[in-house]
């Protein structure tokens, strides 16, 4: 079998640039946001708080794909205007998804990277448009996708000219209902050991439970991961979606403030 | 939690016509074909000899989600081409996979029939846009889609305005590895008790073994299917694509003659 | 790797005699009666009703498996006692699950067949003892056991000097929660195709929805079992466990009148 | 529903003795050794390289629940004996695997902690018999348990009188095949969040590959785990089973001084 361009053996690791932000440094990156784009008073406050404790990057939903055609499908390019405007702002860099290959062009004039989602990763069509394109793609495992369908994924973004993609593991279907997914910290780290691209982590899916998001976070920074992207409201239980998974922009400090020790741990194992 | 369009308690279970076939009546429909249209001659052959042993319609792809980019992907237009030339010589209707929302126009001008694959059964932009047209759509279940995923994927595309939607078990992923996929005959039995539409299962995909797929089709029948999609070929070991699950049309023959005795036990109870 | 005798190449088919029944012969056995023994009146009651409508041979748990140690755990010996004290009485043969090597030597006193249940299908202690004594067994499927497995541990019976084991499909546990288990039927056809030992379904765990039962009984004999074993009560709601799987008698007896339209087909494809 | 006895709101969480090392307290245990024991002077060998890197308990397989009756079984009551000695040797306390309840009587001469295999925890016969004798308990989660069932099952041992139960996670079993098992985590989270327990690791069952059990290790500790169960030997390569995911000694040092760095962030959350 050929080697894939993302493999290890094919040459240096990736870094992903998003403005000043480097994914696949010594700097581990938190992305957090609501997520749902509401509003947007509701979003710069929030963007404004998440900045004050560390925070380096954006993330909110305009285009959500919801189970239910009957589900708040979010507030669309609505949505994208807000968070373009709470980006300039703040001097924040954000993420959103996009869902449709016709969409791609010109989302690119209001994000700073694409996140293909869990239910897109095998939608090759969309996969081979974000080829194309020079924008950073984040690009979430698939609900029941192996580590060798994932990178593959990855090599469709790659061969097509835009190898700027970092991975994000957000939890696997298995039979477990206690939690939402079950998150596979055994994937970030094989992807350290045989995958250029950087990988980061997102616990508020991989775990569906906010109690669980700030020692998972820590784990997943331990397992290797490159950052973390974290569910997070001004009023978590008021959040238009997900409100079970979403913390406190105080709980994300402590967490920020962990992630800032196993740094210290990591850098020295590194020196 | 509101009904949806597509449970029974909404109305008449719908019988979905693909030119004089009708899905979800007393008649099981059987589809067949290669994996993949490969060449206008060897398509043609392969139709003349399915329709003699009593297959109603064709299958062949043109478009293959094909996990690794540097896999076959299928001859594309080229591929709708043939299937719409074979289509018309043998007045044989056909089914064909569509994965990008913007092929979707076009398409209809080549096939009776749009197949949503597993890989997609969660592309709402290419559900939504399915939902706006007036051709009858084979929605199969997606890998790890739970049966209430399913039936809302379907619901998009019925609440869009085309209820001409048939469902397609073609098993999950489990830790099973001896098969392929599992094949779960329950989400058959159950689309039966609760749902409008009509149900065919794909055995080829939910055993990945030619030598089960007899076995399994049978079984897919007895427990309430409307028909079946089997992948055949005159020369089995040399398809392009799946030649393990691939069956020849002699052992498909008698597939058919099965199901047509089970067909005359069911026609019976309901007399 | 060496051939298991279990398997295909190793010898003739199995045929497993219990009392006057043969699995694996022509006729297809039907097993029947409530999830737990409760007294000896209502299980006489039941059998009655039971061998009324064809049904073979008598199930009823005495030593119950339940996941919280608060839970009933069945009558023990009580439940013995009545059990083989309803088969002399009605002349039908029992089977009962026993879950304690030091259980074995004593329950053959009581039981025609031994069944090893789901959550001891890997329990290799009880396993080897088995294969010790000349008694027939019930091996179910580990819930989360691969075919391998399953097959393996049936090994563990066989050449340990006892060949009389049955196999029992009784599904496995996947992402799906809509059933309680998924039902796999490709391990039916995979065993009739490389194994030498009979294979029996339980729909009643298998799907855990009485409405899907009978579907799923007429699916598995045409997927290729050689019988079925399914929980009934002569008052399915008032059953003291797993109530909700349970069938009424009258729902049972067309289940066995449609198993024995099947066995015409398949007799016919036979002669 | 009753709270159990293990849950967090009956009472303060149960610390774990075994000889002078404590579970569930500030320091975290490391338990390592070779998978199967082979013999005295090797074993013992093992013993003293683990003392010296820190390593403060000792595993090896005496009784082994093999897949295949042909497999090696493990050195039986002779394995019992060269753990014995080597532990008196050491001064290491020692933790085996016991399979059947008829054993359990015997064992506790020749060890200091009785482990509960992944394929027994289902196995209420053998647990029972667990919760009458006083002697610590290592209750590795069932292959495919969820969180509740295996809480339940430590229940079964704690409602019987020994409330000495560390319990480990070891991976379950999903679609996943890269891994030999998904390592989840998240279930070391919910433990520390919602039981009374203490809680360790196991790594090399969770991966099944030696390159991972270094980063596994330590997200299992930023996790919240009280502890690692890793296997290791002088030769991983030549190591009877499970050589894979076997690691040196040297590896396993490297290992401990990250956990030890570890302990220092979660001491000073903690002061």
């Amino acid at each position: 079998m050929r080697n894939l361009l993302v493999d290890k053996k094919s040459g240096d690791d990736i870094k992903v640039k998003v403005r000043d932000l480097k994914f696949g440094g010594t700097e581990k990156i938190i992305i957090s946001g609501p997520c749902s784009v509401e509003n947007y008073d509701l979003m710069l406050k929030i963007a404004i708080e998440l900045k004050k404790i560390g925070v380096q990057m954006l993330r909110g939903g305009a285009f959500k794909p919801r189970t239910s055609p009957y589900d708040f499908q979010g507030l669309q390019f609505e949505g994208l205007k807000i968070l373009k405007a709470v980006s300039r702002e703040t001097q924040m860099p954000v993420v959103t998804e996009i869902m449709d290959p016709r969409d791609v062009e010109m989302s690119m004039d209001f994000t700073d990277m694409i996140q293909v989602g869990s239910r897109n990763m095998y939608n090759y069509s969309l996969l081979k448009e974000l080829g194309k394109v020079n924008v950073p793609i984040l690009l979430k495992r698939g609900m029941s996708a192996t580590l060798s369908e994932w990178l593959k994924a990855a090599e469709y973004i790659v061969s097509g000219g835009n190898e700027n993609v970092v991975l994000c593991e957000r939890g696997i279907r298995t039979f477990e209902s206690y939690t939402r997914n079950t998150l596979d910290l055994n994937s970030v780290a094989a992807i350290k050991k045989k995958c250029r691209l950087p990988v980061i982590v997102d616990p508020s899916h991989g775990t569906g439970l906010r109690e669980l998001v700030p020692n998972m976070s820590l784990a997943s920074i331990a397992a290797g991961a490159d950052g973390l992207i974290i569910e997070s409201h001004i009023s978590p239980e008021n959040s238009l979606s997900d409100s079970r998974q979403t913390i406190s922009i105080e709980a994300l400090g402590n967490i920020i403030s962990g992630v800032k020790k196993l740094e210290g741990i990591f850098y020295e194992d590194k020196a």
